[in-house]
């Protein structure tokens, strides 16, 4: 099993945060994206849409999408599980983990990716030439601010995003949080249930990764 | 259990035929999102993104996000299995519906509510004020027809979309294709893998769905 990382990119983030939390010692293959290794053939055939994080399993088959790479960890090394404990909580898990993907994750993936200079014509993800759109940088800070404040409410009435266990919905959300800073945005002090929840999530060993 | 559904709408789509394909019977209440019933006061406390489908669970939780609602059906009938038998297919399964959700059926999303007259200000789903942007309509249809090409290159070598089993990557792909429509687009001719799987999986009877 091999895991292809990028050590300074927030997407495999969320994968090398979740193998901290097992305590997995998995192989890391670094691709090196700043000089386009992501879309050269070679790992084009590994991966045809140019992203990281990738687990290659001991067959051959490349799994791709965080989400994806994690669901395979988290049903190969079960302990501690951070995908839910039962049908109800492994619901309440994978809908938070995929609404703060959407409203946080790619919500500063919008703002930073159509404003970057060194992203020009590299305004999505993957193989294909996608011009940059000047508006959806002030709509992409628009809708982490609303990520802000969603996350500040969820946070109001419990410790962690999906209830009282730490889960993929933290990280997910905790990797959000930190890829804002990329485009200079920071919780809100007014967001102190959010505030509070970042430090104790960033105090944990994980977050190094 | 309840299951919020709006009978024209694409995204509760792909829970239906989810249901369908398990032959689970649950009650269901339609949502008009025509005169925005999904914006009320009422519905936002069910569901504060202002989305279906939501599933309400007899203790009161509420599962929103398309594939959290089918994942709590997967683990509370696990027959006939329609997101992987193992880890391996699992991660497959899930890294195919994911991938077709972003390349297909938001992209579909993307091009529909920048266009159409009656969602302005609504070019995002949920409870905030989003003004559409005329430039990812024309975005949107060309990651459209990425997708076409990536969904017949998939079903090369394969009959469904994450391999020898119909499952969820199928469904929210089909939905995709059924959804392009809304556009007017259809898968091109050259695409005959994909049509050929689109012919097949149309015939089941849960594409009544």
């Amino acid at each position: 099993m091999r895991f292809y990382d990028c050590s300074t990119a927030p997407s495999p983030r969320r994968v090398r945060i979740f193998i901290a939390e097992k305590g997995l010692d998995i192989p890391v293959v670094q691709v090196d994206l700043r000089n386009d290794e992501h879309l050269s053939e070679e790992f084009r055939k590994l991966n045809p849409w140019c992203t990281v994080p990738v687990l290659e399993l001991d067959d051959g088959a490349a799994i791709s999408e965080a989400v994806a790479v994690c669901r395979y960890l988290e049903d190969a090394h079960p302990e501690p599980p951070l995908m839910g404990v039962d049908a109800r909580d492994r619901a309440v898990v994978a809908m938070w983990e995929h609404r703060f993907e959407i409203d946080g994750f790619l919500a500063v993936t919008e703002a930073f990716r159509n404003a970057a200079r060194g992203l020009a014509g590299r305004a999505l993800t993957g193989p294909d030439h996608v011009e940059q759109i000047p508006e959806l940088v002030q709509r992409g800070r628009r809708r982490v601010e609303r990520f802000f404040a969603a996350l500040d409410a969820q946070l109001a009435h419990q410790p962690f995003v999906a209830g009282e266990r730490y889960t993929i919905a933290d990280i997910t959300a905790q990797v959000a949080v930190d890829f804002a800073g990329w485009i200079k945005m920071s919780l809100p002090a007014e967001c102190r249930h959010a505030t509070d929840w970042y430090g104790r999530v960033s105090q944990r060993p994980s977050a190094a990764a």
